[in-house]
Protein backbone atom coordinates (compact mmCIF):
# COMPACT_ATOMS: atom_id res chain seq x y z
CA UNK A 1 0.00 0.00 0.00
CA UNK A 2 1.66 3.29 -1.23
CA UNK A 3 2.81 5.28 2.05
CA UNK A 4 2.66 9.28 2.43
CA UNK A 5 5.22 11.37 4.39
CA UNK A 6 4.03 14.67 4.36
CA UNK A 7 6.47 17.00 6.02
CA UNK A 8 8.29 20.52 7.17
CA UNK A 9 11.28 21.00 8.30
CA UNK A 10 12.19 24.42 10.01
CA UNK A 11 15.20 25.63 8.88
CA UNK A 12 17.57 28.15 10.67
CA UNK A 13 17.82 31.98 9.29
CA UNK A 14 19.06 32.00 5.68
CA UNK A 15 19.59 28.05 5.37
CA UNK A 16 16.35 27.14 3.83
CA UNK A 17 17.46 27.72 0.43
CA UNK A 18 20.97 25.51 1.38
CA UNK A 19 18.65 22.94 2.16
CA UNK A 20 16.63 22.77 -0.49
CA UNK A 21 19.04 22.37 -3.02
CA UNK A 22 20.86 18.97 -1.19
CA UNK A 23 17.39 17.55 -0.82
CA UNK A 24 16.72 18.40 -5.01
CA UNK A 25 19.86 16.93 -5.86
CA UNK A 26 19.81 14.13 -7.95
CA UNK A 27 19.30 10.43 -5.79
CA UNK A 28 18.28 7.23 -7.76
CA UNK A 29 19.15 5.71 -4.82
CA UNK A 30 15.81 6.98 -3.25
CA UNK A 31 13.57 4.91 -6.00
CA UNK A 32 15.91 1.78 -5.62
CA UNK A 33 14.88 2.12 -2.37
CA UNK A 34 10.90 2.22 -3.19
CA UNK A 35 10.39 6.16 -3.57
CA UNK A 36 8.09 6.72 -5.86
CA UNK A 37 7.70 10.21 -5.57
CA UNK A 38 9.61 13.08 -3.78
CA UNK A 39 8.29 16.47 -4.27
CA UNK A 40 10.69 19.44 -1.90
CA UNK A 41 9.15 22.88 -1.88
CA UNK A 42 8.60 26.03 -0.67
CA UNK A 43 6.08 28.47 0.91
CA UNK A 44 7.09 32.30 1.08
CA UNK A 45 4.59 32.62 3.91
CA UNK A 46 7.04 30.27 6.01
CA UNK A 47 10.22 31.72 4.68
CA UNK A 48 12.39 29.36 6.99
CA UNK A 49 10.54 26.01 6.47
CA UNK A 50 11.30 23.81 3.74
CA UNK A 51 7.98 21.13 2.40
CA UNK A 52 8.25 17.73 1.70
CA UNK A 53 5.91 15.50 -0.06
CA UNK A 54 7.25 11.60 -0.40
CA UNK A 55 5.37 8.77 -1.82
CA UNK A 56 6.63 5.25 -0.91
CA UNK A 57 5.74 1.75 -1.90
CA UNK A 58 5.24 1.07 1.42
CA UNK A 59 5.59 2.04 4.90
CA UNK A 60 8.34 -0.68 5.85
CA UNK A 61 10.49 0.85 2.24
CA UNK A 62 10.44 3.88 3.70
CA UNK A 63 11.10 2.89 7.51
CA UNK A 64 14.09 0.34 5.31
CA UNK A 65 14.78 3.61 3.68
CA UNK A 66 15.98 5.49 7.04
CA UNK A 67 18.25 2.61 8.01
CA UNK A 68 20.66 2.97 4.93
CA UNK A 69 23.84 4.27 5.85
CA UNK A 70 23.93 6.74 2.82
CA UNK A 71 20.43 8.17 4.03
CA UNK A 72 21.45 8.54 7.11
CA UNK A 73 24.68 10.19 6.32
CA UNK A 74 22.85 12.88 3.91
CA UNK A 75 20.43 13.40 7.04
CA UNK A 76 23.36 13.80 9.34
CA UNK A 77 24.92 16.22 7.05
CA UNK A 78 21.65 18.70 6.52
CA UNK A 79 21.00 18.56 10.58
CA UNK A 80 23.84 21.47 10.96
CA UNK A 81 20.52 23.75 9.06
CA UNK A 82 17.95 22.85 11.26
CA UNK A 83 16.36 24.76 13.81
CA UNK A 84 14.38 21.47 15.47
CA UNK A 85 10.94 22.36 13.98
CA UNK A 86 9.89 19.28 12.50
CA UNK A 87 6.22 18.95 11.36
CA UNK A 88 3.74 16.61 9.05
CA UNK A 89 1.95 13.59 8.97
CA UNK A 90 2.11 10.05 7.63
CA UNK A 91 -1.03 7.62 6.28
CA UNK A 92 -1.56 5.11 3.90
CA UNK A 93 -3.36 5.69 0.67
CA UNK A 94 -6.36 4.36 0.41
CA UNK A 95 -7.42 5.45 -2.63
CA UNK A 96 -7.67 8.57 -5.46
CA UNK A 97 -10.38 10.24 -7.54
CA UNK A 98 -8.03 10.12 -10.33
CA UNK A 99 -8.25 6.40 -10.85
CA UNK A 100 -11.02 5.80 -8.81
CA UNK A 101 -9.68 3.44 -6.52
CA UNK B 1 4.91 25.46 -11.04
CA UNK B 2 3.71 22.72 -9.32
CA UNK B 3 1.21 23.55 -6.46
CA UNK B 4 0.66 21.14 -3.18
CA UNK B 5 -1.53 21.11 -0.59
CA UNK B 6 -1.57 18.40 2.03
CA UNK B 7 -4.44 18.28 4.06
CA UNK B 8 -5.73 16.26 7.30
CA UNK B 9 -9.84 16.44 7.51
CA UNK B 10 -11.12 15.74 10.98
CA UNK B 11 -14.15 13.48 11.00
CA UNK B 12 -17.38 12.80 13.05
CA UNK B 13 -17.20 9.24 15.11
CA UNK B 14 -17.24 6.77 12.22
CA UNK B 15 -17.59 9.25 9.12
CA UNK B 16 -13.99 8.76 8.32
CA UNK B 17 -14.87 5.82 6.03
CA UNK B 18 -17.88 7.12 4.63
CA UNK B 19 -15.59 10.94 3.63
CA UNK B 20 -12.91 8.28 2.32
CA UNK B 21 -15.21 6.55 -0.09
CA UNK B 22 -16.72 10.09 -1.09
CA UNK B 23 -13.38 11.74 -2.02
CA UNK B 24 -12.04 8.38 -3.65
CA UNK B 25 -15.05 8.21 -5.99
CA UNK B 26 -13.49 8.41 -9.72
CA UNK B 27 -13.74 12.56 -10.55
CA UNK B 28 -12.17 13.46 -14.31
CA UNK B 29 -12.85 16.67 -13.72
CA UNK B 30 -9.84 17.16 -11.44
CA UNK B 31 -7.32 16.03 -13.91
CA UNK B 32 -9.40 19.05 -15.99
CA UNK B 33 -8.86 21.40 -13.72
CA UNK B 34 -5.13 20.93 -13.68
CA UNK B 35 -4.97 18.53 -10.34
CA UNK B 36 -2.26 16.09 -11.13
CA UNK B 37 -2.35 13.61 -8.41
CA UNK B 38 -4.66 13.46 -5.43
CA UNK B 39 -4.02 10.94 -2.98
CA UNK B 40 -6.39 10.31 0.07
CA UNK B 41 -5.37 7.73 2.95
CA UNK B 42 -5.77 6.94 6.59
CA UNK B 43 -3.64 6.38 9.85
CA UNK B 44 -4.09 4.09 12.17
CA UNK B 45 -3.22 6.24 15.04
CA UNK B 46 -5.61 8.93 14.15
CA UNK B 47 -9.20 6.87 13.09
CA UNK B 48 -10.89 10.20 12.85
CA UNK B 49 -8.80 11.57 9.95
CA UNK B 50 -8.50 11.54 6.24
CA UNK B 51 -5.53 12.64 5.03
CA UNK B 52 -5.23 14.11 1.14
CA UNK B 53 -2.28 14.98 -0.49
CA UNK B 54 -2.53 17.01 -4.12
CA UNK B 55 -0.42 17.98 -6.99
CA UNK B 56 -1.64 20.60 -8.87
CA UNK B 57 -0.21 22.67 -11.94
CA UNK B 58 0.08 25.64 -10.17
CA UNK B 59 -2.00 27.47 -7.28
CA UNK B 60 -4.18 29.12 -9.90
CA UNK B 61 -5.76 25.76 -10.53
CA UNK B 62 -6.09 24.49 -7.32
CA UNK B 63 -7.59 28.11 -6.31
CA UNK B 64 -9.89 28.14 -9.54
CA UNK B 65 -11.17 24.81 -9.05
CA UNK B 66 -12.60 25.75 -5.29
CA UNK B 67 -14.40 28.06 -7.17
CA UNK B 68 -15.96 25.37 -9.61
CA UNK B 69 -19.59 24.79 -9.10
CA UNK B 70 -19.56 20.95 -8.75
CA UNK B 71 -16.25 21.02 -6.28
CA UNK B 72 -18.12 23.57 -4.38
CA UNK B 73 -21.27 21.29 -4.31
CA UNK B 74 -19.05 18.28 -3.19
CA UNK B 75 -17.66 20.45 -0.31
CA UNK B 76 -20.53 21.24 0.88
CA UNK B 77 -21.75 17.61 0.90
CA UNK B 78 -19.37 16.13 2.75
CA UNK B 79 -19.40 18.99 5.71
CA UNK B 80 -21.79 16.71 7.81
CA UNK B 81 -19.06 14.00 7.91
CA UNK B 82 -16.50 17.22 9.28
CA UNK B 83 -15.60 18.29 12.67
CA UNK B 84 -13.60 21.31 12.01
CA UNK B 85 -10.97 20.33 12.76
CA UNK B 86 -8.89 21.50 9.68
CA UNK B 87 -4.85 20.92 9.68
CA UNK B 88 -1.66 20.37 6.91
CA UNK B 89 0.14 23.19 4.35
CA UNK B 90 0.72 24.43 1.17
CA UNK B 91 3.88 24.59 -1.09
CA UNK B 92 5.26 25.41 -4.88
CA UNK B 93 7.71 22.83 -5.50
CA UNK B 94 10.96 23.35 -6.24
CA UNK B 95 12.29 20.61 -7.30
CA UNK B 96 12.88 16.79 -6.43
CA UNK B 97 15.57 13.98 -5.90
CA UNK B 98 13.93 11.93 -8.20
CA UNK B 99 14.43 14.21 -11.20
CA UNK B 100 17.29 15.97 -10.05
CA UNK B 101 15.81 19.08 -10.83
Amino acid sequence: MTYVNAGTLGTLPGKRDELVSRLTQRNDRLRELGCTAYEVGVNEDEPETVFVVELWESAAAHQASLRQPDVMAAIADARPLLDGRFGGFRFEVVGSPLRGD
